[in-house]
């Protein structure tokens, strides 16, 4: 795991996607949806070297495949555009025009080169995009009315109940870099970074290679340790643009203060990634599950999934019951490498098992606790030296509630 | 797949674990669960030849262990005894010793050897057995007031809503045989069988071997293509006694009427199984997903999971939302090697997607045959010629009430 030596990166105040140097972002109502703002744009001063990871989903969505192509021909993004309310993925042939006509119609608006632009899309899928109102969407950048980062945040929401943003600020070479974030994600939230967006700024140079490698490193222990259940999209995507306006030279992985960036990085992903946890659809709570004494990265991650996205554990938070039998079925159902009689697990700071065994403990005490808005399972394998931990929501009503009638 | 020539196997009217030649069955209340029997048994007149399949769960219970150890030591078995309220799970070295004490007493009570006495419990996981009620059990069994399959039925339920029971009958070189089967499962049914037991009694005799394939096979598909809520627990288990009374030539997988029998057994199986999945906790509905044009088995199998697992497509359901773009989204995450654009999808008879596109249908015959209690997906990958069956329900209120205070 990357540790974060929190002194050396400071988090803003109020920081959003445009606290870096050189970016401005927007969001309008291009009508897509009813009301609310559907449309948002960022845009960088000048090209910035940009990284991609995108959804694992079998079913990549039109947006995607533009976006992924475009830029991995000179790894430089200038400007984002994302429309909410419509995924436009499972559309085929038309969606693809669809998508590559949006690129255009930005590239024009924006006056940069058309494989510099970054298409995203998220909502309904299987529905043509209704390209009069992208094309709206289009026209309205940037007529300064719009023009404000919280415009951004919200045009790009779907279910999520609020915006989602970070920033902060780190110092490398005695240059004053920061990095912004801002991201939805609400329902459809998995591992491999289900119906989730995100897009991060930086302000440092960055070498290409390097910045592509420290998203995969950072997404993988924040974007990718999230579910709310269990489903995968079609649509997600993290984007990192570095625009270099802080003029340090260019970082790379060889740097000596690289792990300050990459700490960085860290906890601006971390941050959105928790936000979109807690955003789950119909959660009351953020649940925090971390997972020591594993073999191997890989089996770290596995049970930490398996105890985050298990049905019944999800519904024991909610419900404030330490029914930790739930916690232990799901470690063992992981298919990871497990001694039973090696397990330990608590609640809290309440041990409750302890090398497989049931622990006596205060009942009320566990359930007072986990009444708490941030529940924190730990899971102790002793079984190796490898760490993960993973961050969901509890099952409500209110998940039932919003998905029997997403449509009607 | 087995394909079942129903005329040759006919599904008896009230049929129960009973109904084959030489069996009794029964159950008691001995004071685990505060009203309702929590204590039942079955019982040959003649030891009988014995197949068993067992969750895969690294967690495994008590009885698990003795009953597996017991069963493959001369792989036959004459009496089972279950109690519900109880898991005896995760309770280290005493669960193991009170496991050998239950059947230590009921082959005293029954006088059978040790070994051929079966041990199960279901219910709360890391809660020792309380001794004296298991043997108030022991000790209530075969008095004649509570010789009756349906309180056995009864006796091994735990959140369950219904009892679960079927027989089937066929003939065999002349002879009529049975097969009875009883069933418990709620929450947490998973493939792999999780928290649900199964008990199969027929009065063919079988060759051992052949017993534990046929068992293997059928379980395959059935037991293990369902689920609830995608948990799977450390107490499943599927026994299948065959005790021979109908003094039948021993059957094996060389005799020309194997697949009569296997055809029995799968149909035995299968009845069970919907029956578990239609009684999943809070469940409206019962969900089947047929996928077809699978490259192999295994592929068909994995992605028929992931759509019947999916708590968007389950909501759905409930909802009787025709969204198809969560079906085409668990598809797309099942990884398995799929075509997006050969892919399509049917809900009931209702074609929604071709080779990957929206088509266009009526949204409210969609909706109204959603309604129904038995809901049909088929999922068409024009990538092979493999097919699998899976079986689930709907994601209801229910489901979070019912789990969010599970104990309380």
């Amino acid at each position: 795991m990357i540790t974060t030596k929190k002194e050396k990166v400071k988090i803003k105040s109020d920081g959003h996607v445009t606290s870096p140097k050189g970016y401005k972002a927007g969001g309008v109502h291009c009508g897509i949806r009813k009301k609310r703002l559907d449309f948002g744009w960022i845009h960088s001063e000048v090209p910035a070297t940009a990284a991609g990871v995108y959804t694992l989903n079998t079913f990549q969505a039109a947006p995607l495949k533009v976006t992924k192509e475009s830029l991995e021909k000179e790894m430089k993004i200038q400007s984002v555009i994302v429309n909410s309310g419509n995924a436009n993925s499972c559309t085929g042939e038309q969606g693809l025009k669809d998508a590559l006509e949006m690129q255009k119609l930005a590239a024009e608006k924006f006056a940069v080169q058309k494989d510099y632009v970054a298409v995203a899309s998220t909502g309904i899928i299987g529905v043509p995009l209704e390209m009069e109102k992208i094309k709206k969407g289009i026209a309205a950048i940037n007529d300064g009315l719009n023009e404000d980062p919280v415009n951004f945040e919200e045009a790009i929401l779907t279910t999520d109940t609020v915006t989602k943003q970070v920033a902060v600020e780190l110092e490398i070479d005695g240059k004053l870099i920061t990095i912004g974030g801002a991201a939805k994600g609400s329902g459809m939230i998995h591992p491999n970074m289900a119906t989730m967006l995100a897009f991060i700024t930086t302000d440092a140079a960055v070498e290409a290679e390097s910045l592509q490698s420290a998203l995969r490193q950072t997404t993988n222990q924040s974007f990718n340790m999230i579910t709310v259940d269990g489903d995968s999209s079609t649509n997600d995507m993290v984007l990192l643009m570095a625009n270099g306006k802080q003029d340090n030279i260019p970082l790379h992985e060889a740097h000596p203060e690289w792990n300050v960036f990459l700490e960085g990085l860290q906890i601006v992903s971390e941050h959105l990634a928790k936000q979109i946890a807690r955003d789950g659809e119909g959660a009351t709570k953020l649940l925090e599950v971390t997972v020591k004494g594993a073999p191997t990265d890989i089996a770290a991650r596995q049970v930490a999934k398996a105890v985050i996205s298990s049905n019944l554990v999800k519904t024991a938070v909610y419900g404030a019951d330490p029914n930790w039998g739930r916690i232990v079925c799901a470690v063992g159902y992981s298919e990871q490498p497990i001694d039973p009689d090696k397990v330990s697990v608590a609640i809290g700071d309440i041990a409750v098992v302890k090398n497989g065994l049931a622990l006596p403990f205060n009942e009320d005490d566990a359930k007072q606790y986990m009444q708490n808005e941030y529940v924190q399972l730990t899971v102790e394998l002793n079984n190796g030296l490898h760490e993960a931990t993973a961050w969901g929501c509890d099952l409500t009503y209110d998940y039932v509630r919003i998905n029997a009638s997403y449509r009607t």
